[in-house]
């Protein structure tokens, strides 16, 4: 369908994107999701809708992650929506965290509860209570669920679609396990899930990695994640986190069992929590776009590739126009039986040009032009949206062509935004060079000394006041850098490398710094 | 895994239902879902926990609902689970319907809100102003759209696990037509499919029938039901509903077209809404389940079959044990290898007595016992869960014989489920009948002369006084009858035919009335 805006105006003419990603990226962004039908806004601020197109790359994850994790022996579930105060308040770290974006309910109807419920804004005290209710012997371990849900955060920061919104879809994974090994091993397991999902399914380059203890998940032991980057922004964005929350939830909570070995103090479990949301669609989104409109990787494009009869003029020949449409229509069903997800855009009220213009703005990967002199060929033009290449094939190889182009688009749309990413990761050892990186809008790997107290000292010393009398300093980000992650694949580290801070202290780890979302 | 209470108390012994399902239907069902895992009680009053098992019923629903509508050309997506008040009053008729248990977020950590949000019980107008948004044209109709969410009604009646829960889980689609026709179809093809569901996936017998204009859905032209009955409670029980929305909505709405065929007059779009909850897992575990535990249909359940070893006393020669357990695994191989969902209960600290009973209370649909002597004979004893029946299979066979078993009982369950509800739909023509009919725990249908008053009057009349000092008249409900369904199934009526209410209105149809959930 074409954009509304454009209808409302005229039905002959297509308003594609009017702004530049790199002129007004924000701008620029609402209109990505928007008129590629991703999302729409909400009359209730910092919720959005999330249309067919969106939806179904959720539905794709879904389906991808159920199997993996069925596989480690976790099992769906769904708990209540809603927590009482009590439960919600049991860790005290944890609820910490939370808190201040607990969305209440307090009425039912036009009478007051008694006691007001919280919206869950994640499940581990809505969960807990009843993992030490079922977990009575060692053998009832591990106990493995997952469910798929929607959380409220009521967050008063700026909302952005997908990335930062109100309420979100997501899954939450959460188990309890005998051993700590056994639970840091599907920390692991999930974590490469998640970069799967990313590279694999959204093609998106991101890179694994360990929190800090400022950043780490309230009430965690530890807690690992995939960051992803933002070019047009320099930012970095947090793709999902797979925690292990060591003993502190079961301690909380009682999740214990008898000592298989006879000895005489009780085990408390070892639990992990991990969840990926529709953020991850906001990510795939702004890493692929461009100026042209929406780009959809093939594994998770609702269409994949669409089918536009072309050069059907006033004066063709009736059979020539048939044989286009026969055409046409057999190609559809030659793909669609190859299981490609197909369409046609057979409406004639639109020329072709605007067609084609329609399809990009909603980012399908292939466009396959079917003209009368290509039909008479065996020939059809697939053109591929990512980098508008322009390939003649002949229809009778399409059941076979079409998916291996499918594949490259996919593979290429990955190497692309991997060799960006690459490019703006920079290593830094000394301070300035660690500024001047960020400020070029960078992730920055830097030898670091781990303390709450240096971390907070990058974040203040590399804010960036910005200069309200220089319009072009108006776009930068100024808020100062956070450690991102502490990457499990790490450079060498020379044995006397010191802090980026210039504290002089050793570093132990290079660790990725970033602004961030 | 055992049941917790029984684990508290003695790792090796079970415990069973502790109460009748004739005796005490309610204790029976409290302990059915619990024991069985289905489903866990929760400290929210009125929310339940969704445990695996009854969660793995929801996911196979989905699937099989989710291709059905696909081919109807329905779209997934998901809108908030916020709507704005002012939103949410648009439509006043709705709005009545729903207003009492609307749940109202008020509070965002401690500060208040602006304006409170309420939490959607149904989606109509939290998805209609988008519809009217993006149908500009009637090459946008038809727009259908579907999404899997929970929804809030917090009800101040008691809750029933499943049945009635103040959240619960469904889908709730939703479509918009250039004509009524269109719409019509729709309503009856998505009844259609709800029918299946029950029939086909759950083994539940249901009548397809209209609603009665009490009974409509708030704000519909028209609503379509599937109708259940519970013959513990000899109460109806509404299955789903889809409703012909009309042009109701598209008026509050404004969700219109120009006419295509040039008229002058802009044409407002008919819509449906239609929706299936998580309240069919509640009524199948009714129908199917007895006294020793949960009945699963094959088709729903998460485990089909459970290969038990037998016979492994300590006597018994080693080489023996190992070919017992090592047909054991090589029939799980082969059972998983066609595709049965299978699982073999190999704990060495239970007695086969101990998992036959375990197997049995959480409704596997087939026992396979694997024993010396069995072994040596190519042999095994399957023994199914519905009817207690022992089947000596040949092992070489099972991957063929086993699937088909499954079916069996599948189909078995169904045609006990279907012959007991038909004996309780019981025809009367005269008051005495249906007050007689009623009482001893029947659905009746009689001719009715279609008008609020008498549906009113038919209630006021059938309800039961209860006397206090008689226990034998403590279980019967005491509620009046309602109107389930006219059924679309019509006995031939006489042309003279009466309503049975004894007015002397001429009957306009069959109608099914009973007392209900």
């Amino acid at each position: 369908m074409p954009p509304k805006a454009a209808k409302a105006k005229n039905d002959n003419m297509l308003i594609g994107i009017t702004v530049n990603k790199e002129d007004d990226f924000s701008g620029w962004y609402q209109q990505i999701v928007t008129k590629g039908e991703m999302l729409d806004y909400y009359d209730v601020s910092g919720c959005y809708i999330m249309r067919p197109p969106s939806y179904f790359v959720w539905e794709q994850i879904q389906e991808w992650f159920n199997i993996k994790i069925k596989k480690l022996g976790v099992k769906n579930a769904y708990f209540p929506m809603f927590v009482s105060s009590r439960v919600l308040e049991k860790e005290k770290d944890h609820v910490e965290g939370f808190a201040p974006e607990v969305a209440w309910v307090t009425k039912a109807g036009s009478s007051d509860l008694e006691e007001p419920v919280a919206i869950r804004p994640t499940s581990e005290t809505v969960m807990y209570p009843y993992y030490a209710k079922w977990v009575r012997s060692h053998r009832d371990l591990p106990l493995k669920l997952n469910q798929w849900n929607s959380v409220v955060r009521w967050e008063f920061k700026h909302p952005q679609p997908f990335l930062r919104t109100r309420e979100f879809l997501w899954q939450e994974g959460h188990t309890a396990h005998l051993t700590a090994k056994e639970a840091e091993d599907e920390v692991m397991a999930i974590l490469d899930n998640y970069e799967k999902i990313y590279s694999e399914l959204l093609a998106v380059p991101v890179i694994k990695g360990k929190k800090s203890e400022k950043e780490k998940f309230a009430g965690a032991l530890f807690t690992t994640t995939v960051e992803g980057f933002i070019p047009s922004t320099g930012r970095g964005i947090q793709g999902a986190t797979s925690h292990c929350l060591g003993q502190n939830f079961s301690k909380m909570f009682d999740i214990s069992v008898e000592d298989p070995n006879g000895g005489a103090d009780k085990l408390f479990a070892w639990q992990n929590s991990w969840g990926l949301s529709t953020r991850v669609i906001g990510v795939m989104t702004m890493t692929h776009s461009d100026n042209k409109g929406l780009v959809l990787p093939p594994r998770v494009a609702h269409t994949q590739a669409i089918i536009i009869p072309c050069g059907l003029t006033a004066k063709l020949a009736a059979e020539k126009r048939a044989a286009v449409m026969d055409a046409s229509a057999a190609i559809e069903k030659a793909l669609s039986e190859a299981d490609v997800r197909v369409a046609s855009d057979t409406r004639d009220t639109y020329s072709p040009g605007w067609k084609f213009s329609d399809a990009e703005l909603r980012g399908i990967p292939l466009r396959i032009e079917v003209g009368p002199r290509d039909v008479e060929q065996g020939k059809i033009v697939a053109v591929r949206r990512d980098n508008g290449e322009k390939i003649v094939m002949d229809i009778a190889d399409l059941a076979t062509s079409v998916p291996e182009l499918l594949e490259t688009i996919q593979k290429d749309l990955f190497s692309k935004a991997k060799e960006t990413f690459d490019k703006h990761v920079i290593k830094a050892t000394t301070w300035d060079d660690f500024v001047k990186a960020l400020n070029a809008g960078n992730l920055v790997l830097a030898p670091w000394s781990a303390s709450i107290e240096t971390e907070e000292w990058i974040k203040d010393n590399s804010a960036r006041t910005v200069d309200p009398n220089n319009e072009a300093d108006d776009k930068a980000p100024s808020m100062g850098a956070k450690t991102l992650c502490i990457p499990f694949e790490q450079p060498e580290l020379a044995a006397d490398a010191v802090c980026v801070t210039g504290s002089g202290k050793k570093a132990d780890n290079w660790c990725l710094f970033g602004r961030s979302y």
